[in-house]
């Protein structure tokens, strides 16, 4: 893709609104559009990460066997008074009437309809265990929308349900769910923890929490340098007696055992092996998804810009041609980039070699590569690693190897 | 896919609800749920569809040059004041107010928000042609939601906006997308036709549907059967001055050439190649994704279920196993697809082969393989053409060589 015919680019202000590093970085690269206070668009290069980052979720749901549905943004208020749900998260959901008076709201999660769903569909233990998720727009009138994709009012959730005969079935599927959400943040180059969680008003007495460290987070925990180990409570250290440090946290999901609460609620039963009628034993899992991606560039980044991991990044090499003449012999490399499946982005645009430079830097691909003035006498190529700025000379036939 | 392990089911009995037979086969085949009236949930087996048929507009929009953007669902009301369009729409434009106060509306469309993230981020005529497209839920306060996903509150949309320094570059975009239009629609299985129609509150001039017949069509047109041609205006036919029948057409699409109406409003403007500052010449191009889907089944469907095209149908091929012991067989043939890119899927259920053969009908994938008692012996394989209900016989190596 060439720079200048791609709706990229980059601004050199940091804007006024930006609270952190991720919301500056993100709305510098104009990866995000600040629509109103938090409620943001996904510009181009935004969206393609995000969509690295649902492609590495959908994946991972797919090799335990769950099934992606869609559900609706207007839900009927009647669906949230039968859990009772509908006074525990007054404070932050959206209401609305249409014009027939029909008493409506913004599903700020999906529990009371994905019930609702199974209720109508599951009647058997033959339909069981059961795995459904989404990916999709969820909304919630925050008291203070802040840091960007951190806390908005309108955010990206990946919601997972589980549906088991009992509590055995909960625990496999809550177990496979925990094990897939590890491997997610892994490939999405994330450090974090899990830890013991309260429930609050999801119900349910079991949840784990995966957190991330980062300056803006707005959980406490306590770390041990020695140990290497987090802790819910203050010092010293339980283990070496040592001085813990004050930690921040950002929740990135948050996994519960819901028992019977919504399927009792919403008499979501289902026939047993015996013929017997029993209430479905459920289990949810969410993700912040678009929360996830202001996460990680909080995690990496340098005084310069983002540093994307590997596997999230907008494109996986930026190519910078600084001589227009080279343009031909960019495109014909990167073709060759293509065929093994590299996403490539071509800075050809009519800017000095710091420009392009600096916005490379910021932008974040992990593979820079510099075409400049001697190219064409020493057939070498500049590749700069955008996380350890090593900087490499190389072939053609070295780089495509090295790039493997 | 196994049948049993799958989030699949049928419903024998037509639902009270159903409206119209692309109502009543979705809901019967639970590709879609009724969450409310005029709010649906697509289930997995009608996400699946809805996906294939989004690859092929992504794929069509990429080949165009259109970069995909994703805009916020909520938007501030301060934005369509300026175009006047918040009286325009004020009948279906769902508002709501925030806890602080603040005037939101659910976006029913986009051209002022794209607008705005234009007009923050377009300064020069370097910048331009471009064509940005979303796929994304809108909400619009239906006076009467009615057949199903055809006329929704809530419903998925593909929007595309183009910006042009000029009304040429604006005819070029124009044309660029009409095509792609067509390309989409052809591939989706659709029968349609474009016509010349009235731009309405959207602005601007020229303005094109693409409308495909169907009985439950709220646009009424005049076909000549003789000349095959759709007419605007009533008998006779003004080519061979025959009889005309009147046909009713969905509306799938609409493209307009909105000129310079929202970069006036909303202050839009470039510096053109001579450093005069200019309003950018704006396009809009949507399609109703989700009423495709609707679309597609009011025409292909017969007595007994939906028939899918091959490009959209959730599953390129069923295979019907009729005896418990062939699941084996069945799976290794499955195999053998999938390295042929097909998408399988395997009705194992303990049920009677009617059920399974009337649920096949049902669900519609194109291609319906039966393996029965006899395989074993002849190791041939039942095919049977949804569409054409033709039957072969043929041996496994016929099969995958027929299916290539």
């Amino acid at each position: 893709m060439l720079f200048s015919k791609s709706f990229i680019f980059t601004t050199r202000e940091d804007p006024k609104s930006a609270e952190c590093v991720s919301h500056r970085l993100l709305l510098r690269g104009n990866f995000i559009f600040m629509v109103s206070a938090g409620i943001y668009a996904y510009l181009p290069l935004g969206y393609r990460v995000l969509n690295k980052i649902i492609n590495i979720i959908r994946r991972q749901m797919e090799d335990i066997g769950a099934q992606e549905l869609l559900m609706s943004a207007l839900q009927p208020l009647e669906l949230w008074v039968k859990t009772g749900r509908d006074k525990d998260l007054e404070e932050v959901m959206f209401r609305l009437k249409d014009r027939k008076e029909r008493d409506l709201c913004l599903g700020p999660t999906h529990e009371e309809e994905i019930t609702e769903i199974v209720r109508k569909s599951v009647t058997s233990y033959r339909q069981l265990p059961l795995i459904l998720y989404q990916i999709q727009v969820k909304f919630r009138d925050e008291p203070r929308p802040r840091f960007g994709l951190v806390r908005g009012c309108e955010f990206i959730m990946k919601d997972a349900y589980s549906f088991d005969v009992d509590e055995d079935g909960l625990g496999l599927s809550y177990e496979k769910m925990y094990q897939a959400y590890q491997a997610i943040f892994k490939e999405c180059g994330l450090e974090f923890i899990v830890t013991e969680a309260e429930s609050g008003f999801m119900g349910g007495e079991i949840s784990h929490e995966f957190m991330a460290p980062a300056l803006i987070g707005e959980d406490i925990m306590f770390y041990c340098p020695r140990c290497r180990l987090y802790l819910r409570q203050q010092n010293p250290c339980p283990q070496c007696q040592g001085q813990l440090e004050e930690k921040r946290m950002i929740e990135l999901a948050h996994v519960f055992k819901l028992g019977t609460k919504y399927s009792l609620a919403q008499e979501a039963h289902f026939l047993d092996n015996q013929g017997r009628l029993k209430p479905i034993i459920m289990g949810c899992y969410g993700i912040g998804v678009s929360r996830l991606l202001a996460a990680i560039v909080e995690q990496n980044h340098d005084e310069k810009g983002i540093i994307w991991p590997e596997s999230i990044s907008p494109f996986d090499i930026e190519i910078l041609v600084l001589e227009e003449s080279l343009l031909t012999e960019a495109i014909s490399l990167e073709q060759k980039l293509i065929k093994k499946k590299k996403d490539v982005l071509i800075d050809e645009r009519a800017e000095s070699s710091g420009v392009k430079f600096n916005d490379a830097m910021l932008l974040g691909c992990p593979y820079i590569l510099v075409m400049g003035k001697n190219y064409l006498k020493s057939r070498r190529i500049d590749l700069e690693l955008r996380r350890t700025k090593e900087k490499l000379s190389l072939t053609e036939e070295e780089l495509l190897n090295y790039l493997k």
